[in-house]
């Protein structure tokens, strides 16, 4: 007889993890209703930089502070008291909420119309209830009571979208309850196959601050970190300023459980399969049109020891998108990779103020004078020591290769120190009468400088046309070996009494560029209730009738995020 | 007014890619009808490798050749003559064939029941009718026309599936085709976003040699890789050999379009999206059972100037897998890894000869006598010249570090002239009465030593008990951060007369082992027939259903690749 295999463990029929289990014990914080994180983050916009805005896009003529608490206006809730009951039933009294402020807070996301609206106390709905489940069995029954009640269910997590993805639209039905998944955010960490495994309420930070306590990290840092939660990441296919290294959350989600009315999908995290599609790249992107994210296995790293981030400014645009280009395709990795392109250099270095320019690039500035015009990049290297300083190197030189100038790390710090803070800056730009907005887009090498042109020139025409000329920027950010991203940002002119038309004009044109000239209608903001209309548009008719009947297989009644994504 | 964008290139509807196009002129090859390749490859057995055969598990009194083609039996065709009229209306009456041969080529893939069967002159069964659409629309036609008229539909690309993937099962139609893809092969080049676009049939190594031609490289080099089509490769979300650094072929595929009898899917080749659930990994893996994938969109890369494969002992398997969970762990990445445990370490010396024993490891072996028992790695390094050298010795001072003794590149240069061999060799195997097969798995590190045991002993004492006790061989390879697969081979003495049942009960101990103990039932050999009923173990009752409601929608008639997959 052949020998028996030389073995050593023994068998079980659990896994054998060394599993560290743990509750996030802090509450997560919750931002102010009408905008953008909390007060103590918040300041007011130096005078420097709203002389900038003066002199380039107009301001109003006094600011503009949102209406107080007490003034929003909101419809009578309309859910029956049967459910109400029902929902109490399952998730405790103290876990359905129907306070003034509770459901102001969960009328909408951050985005741009929904700011407007909440400043203006006139939010266009509001959720008849809150209901905030504790653990997975108590999601999946309050999903089931909906489908039979026929409520429609607004996931909601750090609120953070700005697509529209956590307006509380009802659809076909006379209610909606906004479901905030806050209570869900349990931690177990199998340590040696660096998986972690978290229940889908928790909060990117929470998540980072157990993590780096153990020597890892997850390496998510989407412009929401501050708020986000992890099934909202899940949900939106985000994707965090440090992707270029490690990945967008499609990467890192090895394992999922959704909750849909029909019934629980669990995704076992194995490291990969060849076991038919794989379903979890349906689960991720749902949008909380399926199902809801209640729970995920998500990949951790090895935290960084060392940390480079630096600056290197080019001549033009293109010179730095050649440069992008081939750093990505010699897989010379940077964790953080950002292109502006000279407006967006120009603006951010006056907001930056001029008193600080000389701090900001020091010495290195000075010999750039000739480059006006010119574009700055960062690109930023995390890992161990002698990884970073290997990478960086090699980097560096591809970059002096393409005719860029490596002008130190302050640039490269001062953009890490504001990496979150674009969004309170928003909020004081509303105060001051100016419409700023993002949108972001992807396509390949081949076709990015097309299409950022395409764009540009929609949004300065349609908004020039309605007498409120633009400042436009781009940069190109989280590269990819046959693409990248750009991401843009406009601002200019109130146009006071039409603020959401105006918005609606600027975006519609923007989108339609974005479609007709080859690139993804989102990169990472999602679909929501903004882009739903050009979801056709990417993935044709069949693509949506495919997504059509998997909702109908999962959500028969059709009550979860109608209005969002297929709608 | 603001300044307008500063953009320098013009817009036009349609991308502005530089595009090479090419068809591929060559005629794929087609494997001998009985088992694997071209007789040229094949060689016999060494006397040392029988020797080896005979002592270990036994071997057939005398050589059992496969039946002459004209012996095998097939039954008689029986699509109706409408339809064939119809088909060749679409193809064209040259690529419309029932020809003896064509039907026994298309009766089977590769796998051991397979090769069994055909060996003995009796296929299970044989399609009607072997089809060649030359274009996506003559496809689509055919999809159409077989929905319409029920007939089932069983795409074929190489033809090398191991576990029943292009087996002619008719389901409860009356009528099968082998929908032959070879002549969809053209190949469109988008040079600066280093994206190839390719018919679904075009073969691995046409592909590899159009793209070093340009100094590009896919890096798909799957142990099928001389016949394998692109198509099939991304219809069982293959997974080559050189993963751990090019990754699956999920990760190379970009854009798709798959053709359905309800309609064609599209979706572009957007370096990323988060528009939605990512409808890609959906088609990827969708194994003919929802569609025929028709084109692929690639990411290629720049050909690798240098290559460095070694060779590493360790003590033991235990002590191997730590350190590839390290070099995983550290992103010390290898393009190759894989580790044998103890036997498949001894198996593989003894097969290669004694005589060539020093040949293959050198002076380095002789310092090894100590080791006894040892486990053999290989580690391959590619890409350019000083990123080769500077992550080579990394990872060397991580296995040294982990207890592992390289031992040069003798071991991994003789892998790396062997990788493709094996599949011959079972031909050699078969001949001689001993039944040879691999399956493979995925899992955590954690749980990574518990699901081997517990698939080797299964293994083990299966065929023990049916009296051919088997020598159970394993490896690692296609690390990933989170885990790494696992691939058995297992070979015993044939039960004469009961080749089927005994493969049958082998097959199910290990099956139920893997689903039992943490593993995915396939890392990258798909569902095909022979996993299929294990497909719901994998992702659940809701899992299947939600396949089901896609296949429903595109494929209604239920005619696309019945009893397989979704079965």
């Amino acid at each position: 007889m052949a020998e028996s295999p030389a073995v050593s463990v023994p068998s079980s029929s659990a896994p054998s993890r060394a599993h560290a289990r743990a509750q996030d014990e802090r509450e997560p914080p919750v931002m102010r209703w009408w905008g953008w994180g909390e007060d103590a983050r918040a300041g007011a916009l130096p005078p420097h930089a709203l002389a900038f805005l003066r002199e380039n896009v107009g301001v109003a003529a006094r600011p503009c502070p949102p209406v107080a608490l007490a003034n929003v206006r909101l419809r009578a809730a309309e859910i029956g008291a049967d459910v109400l009951a029902a929902l109490r039933e399952i998730v405790g009294r103290d876990h359905v909420r129907g306070s003034h402020v509770e459901r102001v807070v969960h009328a909408a996301g951050k985005g741009y119309p929904d700011l407007v609206r909440l400043r203006a106390g006139e939010p266009e709905d509001a959720p008849d209830a809150v209901v905030l489940p504790a653990d997975r069995a108590q999601l999946q029954l309050v999903l089931e009571l909906c489908a039979r009640s026929r409520v429609a269910v607004v996931p909601f997590g750090g609120g953070t979208s700005v697509v529209g993805g956590v307006a509380p639209l009802r659809g076909e039905h006379a209610a909606v309850i906004s479901l905030d998944m806050r209570r869900l955010r349990d931690i177990e960490l199998d340590r040696e196959s660096l998986l972690v495994t978290v229940g889908a309420g928790l909060r990117a930070p929470a998540l980072e601050a157990y993590l780096a306590g153990r020597g890892l990290t997850l390496g998510h840092f989407p412009q929401s970190y501050e708020y986000v939660s992890l099934g909202g990441c899940a949900a939106t296919r985000s994707a965090g300023q440090a992707s270029s290294g490690y990945g967008a959350i499609a990467k890192m989600v090895v394992g999922v459980r959704m909750c849909a009315p029909a019934s629980e999908l669990a995704l076992a995290p194995f490291p990969a399969s060849a076991a038919g599609p794989d379903l979890r790249a349906l689960v991720v992107g749902s949008e909380g049109a399926l199902g809801v994210i209640s729970e995920l296995s998500l990949r951790a790293r090895v935290a960084p020891a060392a940390r480079a981030y630096e600056g290197a400014f080019f001549e033009s645009f293109d010179a730095g998108v050649a440069a992008l280009r081939a750093l990505a395709h010699a897989h010379a990795a940077h964790d953080v990779a950002r292109l502006s392109d000279e407006e967006e250099t120009r603006m951010s270095l006056a907001l930056a103020g001029v008193h600080t320019l000389k701090d900001r690039l020091g010495r290195a500035y000075l010999a750039l004078r000739g480059y006006r015009g010119g574009c700055l990049a960062i690109l930023g290297f995390e890992g161990a020591d002698d990884e970073v300083a290997g990478r960086r190197k090699r980097a560096l030189a591809l970059v002096r290769r393409a005719g860029g100038l490596p002008v130190g790390t302050s640039p490269g710090e001062a953009w890490r120190r504001s990496r979150f803070a674009a969004p309170y800056l928003r909020d004081e730009l509303l105060t001051h009468g100016v419409i700023v907005e993002t949108l972001e887009t992807a396509t390949q090498w081949s076709n990015l400088l097309r299409l950022r042109a395409a764009v540009a020139r929609a949004l300065a025409e349609t908004l020039g046309a309605g007498g409120t000329p633009p400042l436009v920027m781009c940069h190109v950010s989280h590269l990819y070996e046959t693409g990248a991203s750009l991401y843009f940002t406009f601002i200019a002119r109130q146009r006071e009494g039409e603020e959401i038309g105006q918005w609606r004009e600027a975006k519609e044109a923007a989108s339609a560029a974005i479609c007709a000239h080859g690139g993804t209608i989102t990169h990472h903001h999602a679909i929501g209730r903004d882009h739903a209309r050009w979801l056709r548009e990417e993935i044709g008719g069949e693509g949506v009738a495919a997504l059509r009947a998997l909702k109908a297989e999962l959500d028969p009644a059709g009550v979860m995020n109608p209005g969002k994504l297929l709608a």
